[in-house]
């Protein structure tokens, strides 16, 4: 089984409050298609831009417009582990079925720094946590062995990788199985390489094109649950000027520019981060009248 | 004129309130030994893991003590432009008397996006601001190009570089003055390579240990003013066991330590930065007892 799970932006005014319509606007037709999850408040969901009122309104109204038809997950990463604790504890109040957590850092830090910090948002928190490893943005990175130690905390349940190049996917899924006790789930994140990590045994695509195009995302992961991977690799070759933008630009920049030229909702990302414009906005628009994506 | 800026923790509780008596007790001595300003709420002074209010109240606290006696700048970065708008706004109302802005970041940013962010701050604040290029903390850096427009934007005053190794400290000197107008200050941190950036012509030590121990901080200083550049290499190689603790451990975990050792305030880093415990924690009492800090 593969789960996908799509993870949407967050849409917001220019004072980073969350535009509840909005919100309800992207998750319906995720439900709909039928996507494993929601990622609410990912990177892509600008979760560190967000207060603390905002980031629970936002999981409030995503666990109201889902009406447990699927489950959410919720990032809960902060700079400080009291705060990681706060934003777990309310979205468990708020009815998300998991958590989300990043090494968000300033300071870089220990692997021990991280140890305690996840395991203490675990057991102050009670929210089942997916360990959130995503150097590119929170510097970062959980080796295997700390991944094996936080494995066997109680609460920590799965972890989102970055998707390694293919040639690699079979040998890093293999390093982490070999840490982690039976039933942690092994899951993926980076749509561009994501497809190779799940044909080598990815347990989860946690996936950015999947929060606004998912039966583009639902068609790739039902080819490699039938086990057609041929068909899975076709799939995601169509994509490859859009994984070329995601690379080029950052996914982020990227869909918020596809849900703004749709017209889906009021989509500037929070500044400092610009929308993309002039050439870049252009050839974000060339991709998406080629691709057809759904 | 070469200015010495004393960087000092920002003492506070597990809860992240900050102990304005602990604050007046470290900044006494600094005022007293006659440092040239005080750097309050740096990365050391932990400002990204500090709410709006209670850097507001470190900001007033800080003015108050030191009463006009010496410049007050204070850290006004986070992640979002207008937090850091009003990080500095704050700050001016406060009475301070420059910003120290840093490109903080979670999604990487491009070099337009840090320009209009420090831009928009500059403007909207009407706060002198200081550059405060970090990339160990905030993964960007700031070019030569970039620091070469910003120089020009009204109010953007001076820039804080991370100091090169020695044997680069002259050619970054001079790839920034080729940039910027006269009068823009170019300053340096990262105390154990400090020294060579000042003999090769910067204008400020945004330093660490001054914020602890300020007279061994100035006498360094005044030996580059007297042109005793001998005298200033002297002092400083004295103090490399420090620097090595600073480059092992982080410069913050290490003065954390040493505050901590010295019974001058509660000092523990805000979580999940833990305090350094075990063999360095004792090496660090070892090279307090040593080397006769004061």
């Amino acid at each position: 089984m593969t789960i996908l799970s799509a993870f949407p932006i967050t849409p917001t005014n220019a004072d980073g409050q969350v535009d509840l319509g909005a919100l309800r606007t992207l998750l319906q037709p995720l439900v709909a298609a039928g996507v494993g999850s929601i990622g609410l408040l990912g990177s892509t969901g600008t979760y560190p831009f967000l207060a603390r009122h905002q980031r629970r309104r936002a999981v409030e109204a995503a666990v109201e417009a889902v009406a447990g038809r699927l489950p959410v997950l919720v990032g809960v990463g902060a700079l400080r582990t009291d705060e990681a604790v706060r934003m777990a504890q309310d979205a468990k109040g708020a009815g998300a079925e998991a958590g989300l957590l990043a090494a968000m850092s300033y300071t870089p830090l220990t692997e021990d720094e991280v140890f305690v910090h996840c395991e203490t948002v675990a057991r102050e928190s009670g929210l089942p946590l997916c360990l959130y490893d995503n150097p590119g943005t929170t510097h970062f990175r959980f080796t295997p062995a700390l991944i094996g130690r936080l494995a066997r905390v109680p609460g920590i349940v799965a972890i989102k990788s970055p998707a390694p190049e293919p040639d690699g996917a079979a040998e890093h899924i293999a390093a982490l199985r070999a840490v982690v006790p039976a039933g942690f789930s092994l899951g993926y994140s980076g749509d561009w390489n994501a497809v190779a990590a799940l044909l080598a045994g990815g347990e989860a695509w946690y996936s950015v094109i999947a929060g606004l195009f998912p039966h583009t995302a639902l068609a790739i992961v039902r080819a490699v649950e039938a086990g057609d991977a041929a068909e899975a690799r076709r799939l995601d070759a169509r994509l490859k000027p859009l994984w070329d933008l995601f690379r080029t630009y950052s996914s982020l920049r990227v869909v918020y520019a596809c849900a703004d030229l749709l017209g889906l909702c009021r989509a500037e990302p929070p500044r400092p981060i610009l929308p993309l414009g002039g050439e870049a906005r252009q050839r974000v628009a060339d991709t998406l009248a080629a691709l057809e994506l759904g």
